[in-house]
């Protein structure tokens, strides 16, 4: 059987367990509201993330982010899919910044999979999320 | 003749105008990409932001949250339309993180207009250029 | 009677009158803390702001930034002193963001003073509360 | 002879050797300024970090907030110092938006020690970079 937006049965499984999982690592004493993060990246390793709060609001880092950060930092540059998970149904989708972070390292094609939580999942590309998205080739050079 | 997005053709021309205009004051001595914005706020008055950089990247601000900070701070919390100007062709869009930002206070089809350095521009609701949006009813109570 | 750090009796009275008053235009429903700032330009004129959160908690701006860029796109660039109120006693600091925020513009011996709940303030410059900054000057040109 | 800051020679050593290192894994297209982080975790690991930057300057991350989002989503919640290396003398200092993030987690005598381009350093305690900080006992609760 066929697998999804280009991940096979088994990736998809994986990614769902790794960005639910990921949500016991969310430090958000503030909002409450837990976030994991799982990147498939292309050379078939995984990196997941969860989102850090501040007492500053503003400060504080979501859960997409981190994983981007961590992968990024590790070499990892290219990813095949990206999974979110929070403890609401429907799921939550990522913040405009998140989607913002995402456009500068992925392919506008790549599947974002939002997890709820009662096991359904909503998925779009990057380029459904985030239309006609300012990016890195339009900065003066 | 009809207007642009339930704007009128003066008021089209004058979102134009400052948006442009706006582009004037912004601080941009790191990225030399200066933004103009200006909103029509629901009372009819006119509210403008231009990009407010800094020496640590992630602690400036876009020219589109300029304006609204603004306009919400003067208690305008509602908007007829947004237009954002730049100095490339075609036009850039708000980012992401912008996009959020409207999105707390905006409805989902208020018009964004996006003006070029050519005279052309490129119209989208906040709904197009954030579809299945992070917002407010998401969060616990 | 002399004034406080540079500032005349009636100007400090202002400052603390406009900084506290500025708390009723926050927008904070998920935090529920007010933060009032006003900010002395130095041309004599006065620009208030307050802070403006997002569901999006990192997409939120505090009160110190809404005051700064409300400025500095009016063309008011240079500043005496900025003060900031919250409904706290002792009185709330600005957060590290937001000093890094000021440093973009103000001179190191700027006073910044916080005004608590009760009537009371303290007062610091811009250099006690971010001393060794980063800054404009360490990036390559 | 005795080790700096509560920190063995050997612990000195290494963390200078990996905030250096990890300066090769930023992604700093924009700002060509090249940040590395290493964090001494209370267990005796070690996490890293570079920034991250995004072609919408404030949506970028740094280095210190990318090695603690690192070490928190990994359970790693306490420090013993944290090591900053840039390609510049004298050494850079966090930023404000940094130590607002690390003034979350770390203790305030926790040492910041930051490394130039010519093998020297200079530290200092998170209090002094971020005298009388915002934390968290100050929100409502
Ligand atoms: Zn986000
Ligand atoms: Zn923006
Ligand atoms: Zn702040
Ligand atoms: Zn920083």
């Amino acid at each position: 059987m066929s697998g999804v937006h280009g991940l096979s049965e088994a990736q998809f499984a994986t990614l769902s367990e790794k960005a639910i999982a990921a949500k016991e690592a969310a430090y958000c004493p503030y909002s409450k509201f837990r976030v994991g993060c799982a990147l498939l990246c292309d050379d078939g390793t995984w990196v997941t993330g969860a989102n850090v709060e501040n007492a500053s609001y503003p400060v504080g880092i979501c859960a997409e982010r981190t994983a981007l950060v961590k992968a990024i930092t590790e070499g990892k540059m290219k990813f095949k899919a990206i999974g979110v998970a929070t403890d609401i149904v429907p799921p939550a989708s990522p913040c405009g910044m998140c989607r913002q972070f995402i456009r500068e390292f992925a392919e506008l094609d790549m599947p974002v999979i939002m997890f709820d939580n009662d096991g359904n999942h909503v998925t779009m590309t990057l380029e459904q999320l985030l239309p006609v998205s300012f990016g890195p080739g339009q900065l003066p050079t």
